[in-house]
């Protein structure tokens, strides 16, 4: 954790769900914590927000709250982020440092470039490696970034609001990684994005086996166990959020699949052969690098 | 739960890893507990069963420990099956009930139906879908069927030995679904060898990924998110263990694996086309099973 003081002293949290939900928490459990001022559209994140005492006040729109604010946070989903840009571009606060915790950035990224770049000068974007299947202030934790990795991308040119948001991430107890757009938008279709495409065709085709009554009996519902109900876990991720980041991440994602796609054709090809030593010695490799090591 | 009273009085248990261990936990819990006897290779789980009260004794050899139980229980790698049911197959356990706990049912049926179907005659193979990346008696509970499903896959043609391993699984607290063994391995397919396919697919292409440089800075094993960390529970499954399971069902895995690529290829296809609208429409369909309804 950075000995570095706090580096802001009024937060504007625009989304107060489950991300923008446990910042503000972890915000408040902080010796000093900073002021936060909200916004929402949902009204029971609104009360419990309010009931917790992480955000001190909510404003009706994204201008008001981002007023006076030396960090404004976009915590809404990435489809959402150049309107919300938009709505507090005209707002005198071109002093405050700006942040989002979008999954994908790359498009987002060019957007920024070509039409916010005077607007919101000092513009870090931020993604915490936190996420889950679940949604809402409800479900949101003071700690949910501790021991966890926050990428920072820096849009703007500037520095010193990288070392500042870089300071208020590690205080939180997070581990903090610079990478551009790119590299992130290609780190996380392969750590992120994938798990969740092959979450989403796994289940699709158990129900479809489930359905043709191929297996009299069968049901993926009650018979699971720990490995497909991991992936339930995380097919259990928003439909609408998951179609946005996979759009917006769209060119790397596809050649994420691609190369996904050999590798099952290494293993299929090895089955296919029938040789369970060869078998053997490939899931060995593939698996060394859990036990430690890197390439065996 | 049953009602029914608990249908054994001594019960053999050969291997007392994470199942085996468990499984004679769990017997040990119940208010008249069987009599149980065990064999191991491994000197820490024997130890560690004793000291628990799970396993009364050891015996050195499978043939000796099979002497007077009118339970036996194969909670070995599917590999070593056919060599235990040699070694119990001439002692005089005719009259036991005789179970495994195999992930893969198809190619045991095939050689239990062509050379023990004499010597073993009462036989129901048991598959508890309670299974984890973990191994090892250190690891087990006694608590670790209660919930989950049991499939029952009667070998033998006789029906009285189904109904008395049905009363344990279901006084143990799990469920018990009867399937043949072909409907067995093609259940299994694809909610538990895939997903292990998957993890392994998925894992090392992230350290190919790693190693290749390709984003300065990546390293998945620090990097993670939750759905990452999930994929990799998965994938810390035994590799020799899983070897044997994936080689054993290798037609049925095969057969999973091509229409799992067909939901890849939907999908893919979908995202190619760049648009949102459709994909959006497309995981809501592929979810919506989630939400308890069957197809949308």
């Amino acid at each position: 954790m950075s000995q570095g003081a706090f580096p802001f002293r009024k937060v504007a949290i625009l989304g107060t769900g489950l991300m923008g939900g446990s910042l503000a928490g972890a915000l408040k459990s902080l010796p000093l914590p900073p002021e936060t001022v909200g916004t929402t559209r949902n009204p029971e994140d609104r009360r419990l927000a309010l009931e917790r005492g992480w955000i001190d006040r909510f404003e009706e729109d994204n201008a008001a709250a981002v007023s006076g604010a030396d960090l404004v946070v976009l915590a809404v989903p990435p489809r959402a982020i150049p309107e919300v840009w938009r709505e507090i571009a005209g707002t005198r606060s071109s002093a405050a440092v700006v942040t989002d915790l979008a999954s994908v950035k790359g498009s987002l990224y060019e957007t920024y470039r070509s039409a916010f770049r005077e607007a919101l000068p000092l513009y870090v974007s931020s993604h915490p490696m936190a996420g889950s299947e679940k949604t809402g202030i409800a479900e949101a934790r003071a700690t949910l970034f501790s021991g966890r990795t926050v990428f920072l991308t820096p849009f703007s040119g500037e520095t010193a609001s990288i070392g500042k948001l870089s300071d208020l991430w590690e205080i939180l107890g997070a581990r903090t990684v610079p990478v551009s757009a790119s590299d992130h938008d290609g780190i996380v279709a392969h750590i992120s994005h994938l798990p969740h495409v092959l979450a989403y065709c796994l289940l699709d085709l158990a129900e479809k086996v489930r359905r043709e009554n191929r297996y009299p009996g069968f049901d993926w519902r009650s018979q699971k166990g720990g490995s497909f109900s991991d992936i339930l876990r995380i097919a259990r991720s928003s439909p609408d959020l998951w179609a946005d980041i996979f759009s917006q991440n769209r060119t790397i994602l596809l050649d994420a699949i691609d190369r996904f796609d050999q590798e099952l054709g290494i293993l299929r090809e090895i089955l296919q052969k029938g040789e369970e030593d060869s078998l053997l010695r490939l899931l060995s490799e593939w698996t060394h690098p859990l036990s430690g090591g890197g390439a065996p």
